[in-house]
């Protein structure tokens, strides 16, 4: 039994957007359809390092794999070393024997699966002929985010605001080369939300940046950016009236941008639509006009991390990617 | 940043019981000095295939350390196929950066681990002279508890007694070997419990099998088995009176040998003693009389694993053992 290993550099060969978006929506579905068992996100806390650890695990019945995610963020990195800021690690178990399949960098996983999310939801939320995307935050997420929607809408350009205006312009360049779309940086939040069909806020703001009354109708919302207790990019008031659809119910009730609006008395439980798995296996539809203002609210699940980590292994066995090692070595 | 990739021979090359116990002491005491986060047990079950997975998981501000170890019991392996029964994985990350330090076989440890700890609490609980071991079990830690406490007590003869006997020729033949020891192998548990000092239970069993009635005064008591909700070797009645300790009280209230004492209504959560961090810290005596019961119920704890993995990692690394791999290759 030898175990795959996969440097970033591996994983990045084989990954690419669309794939990771049919499989996340695979994920979505399975989730939904109960095939897949989530525990609870564990966080470690390391705070006199400025340091958290989150592990996210699942079984999923439908490829009957098991996935741990390990993903760090320590934000001294980059400062008193050469390390990055964001660091995740994957390990993929067959859930027939519980063997070691495959350790992989999920750093790069975890920035395409969720911008992936965000394109999903778009794909059953987001008016037909959305052209105008206003991206809040200049990060990776802000990046990726823009990836899944040009796979899903005929974007035609990206209006980006931050509270970081520093990153605005490295973010330009690549997300010009990289998607082939103008991107128009503002100064202010109005200047970037004027005109958008779909608004995605990709910052770890913990107190709200965007007031509902700046929301035409019509809009797609997509909260990235509040994915634990303490975090908030929105207006609560948003959420009033609005089409609300969770990635997982429980996370963002608990730790998503959808609890923050049940603290502030906006909506109840009841008030939430659908999880996005829903909409997948066609139960309930998605946008059904072109006023209605709707909002997924990402948390960030282990299924993304599975079904994106397992068609990597895939596609890596299938390439001869990837270096074997024998961690039972010496058993029996 | 390389990560170090130890298997199982590289990982039994430098484990030694003598080594692991000190380790496991520290550990306990790092923890009930506050010094270690542990965030509750993740669970995963694949009953379809029946198979379990388990991921303990700690940040030891003692060596500031994280430590995952994900830990998988797939009780058809050996019948369909060639895979041990057991098998684990531990990840070590720097609590500085959270960078991944090193990917190890997990198996040899946690059974060194549990057994370390059985031997810990006989040194602060077990009488000074005992020289009689009843082990009840005859698998992997039947044996992990006699080599433990052969490092702590005049341990002079085992006797043993199983609910499935065909394994104990075979374990006979090990421990006298390994430990120099005499095994006696018993047809009854009354037998097996005759003149022991320590008695140690070791099985996956479900409904008690040990009488309170057989156990004498000065008995101290190992058990090992019941780990999770549902598990019971012991008598509830051999707790009224005793001196109880656990390894983490959370655990073993809500999962250990204590919580069926405390469901049958034996003892409430104030008849246990202390945790056995407190006995090697000195705050608590252990054992004060030869007459007094004593018991160590123990769950096994996250923080076992970081102290004896982190203590593998640097004698590998000491000793130039184990496989370098990039994982970040590519990065930046």
């Amino acid at each position: 039994m030898k175990t795959l290993l996969l440097s970033m550099e591996d994983v990045q060969q084989v990954l690419s957007m669309r794939s990771v978006i049919d499989a996340v929506k695979e994920g979505y579905l399975a989730f939904t359809q109960g095939k897949v068992q989530q525990p609870d996100i564990v966080s470690l806390e390391v705070p006199e390092c400025n340091g958290e650890t989150d592990i996210k695990s699942c079984y999923n019945g439908l490829n009957r794999r098991i996935s741990v995610k390990i993903a760090s963020g320590f934000y001294n990195n980059g400062k008193t070393n050469t390390m990055p800021t964001m660091i995740g690690m994957i390990q993929l178990f067959d859930g027939e024997t519980g063997a070691l399949l495959c350790v992989m960098d999920g750093s790069l996983i975890t920035g395409i699966r969720t911008g992936a999310a965000g394109a999903v939801s778009a794909e059953y939320l987001a008016r037909k002929d959305a052209k105008t995307v206003c991206v809040i935050g200049g990060g990776g997420q802000a990046r990726m985010q823009v990836y899944g929607l040009c796979e899903v809408r005929p974007i035609e350009k990206v209006q980006v605001f931050s509270p970081y205006p520093a990153e605005l312009p490295a973010y330009r360049e690549e997300v010009e080369r990289t998607a082939g779309v103008p991107v128009q940086i503002c100064d202010t939040l109005e200047a970037a939300l004027e005109g958008a069909d779909i608004v995605v806020s990709t910052t770890p703001a913990k107190h709200y940046l965007v007031p509902a009354k700046l929301i035409s109708k019509g809009t797609h919302i997509i909260a990235v950016g509040a994915d634990m207790a303490g975090k908030n990019e929105w207006d609560p008031k948003v959420f009033w009236g609005a089409k609300i659809v969770n990635d997982s119910i429980a996370q963002c009730v608990s730790r998503g941008e959808t609890r923050n609006a049940l603290l502030a008395g906006v909506i109840t439980e009841g008030d939430i639509y659908a999880e996005i798995g829903e909409l997948v296996a066609g139960g309930k539809p998605g946008r059904t006009s072109d006023e209605e203002i709707t909002i997924f609210d990402t948390t960030g699940m282990a299924i993304q991390d599975n079904m994106t980590a397992v068609k990597v292994y895939e596609l890596a066995r299938e390439r001869g990617l990837g270096t074997w090692f024998e961690f039972l070595k010496g058993e029996g």
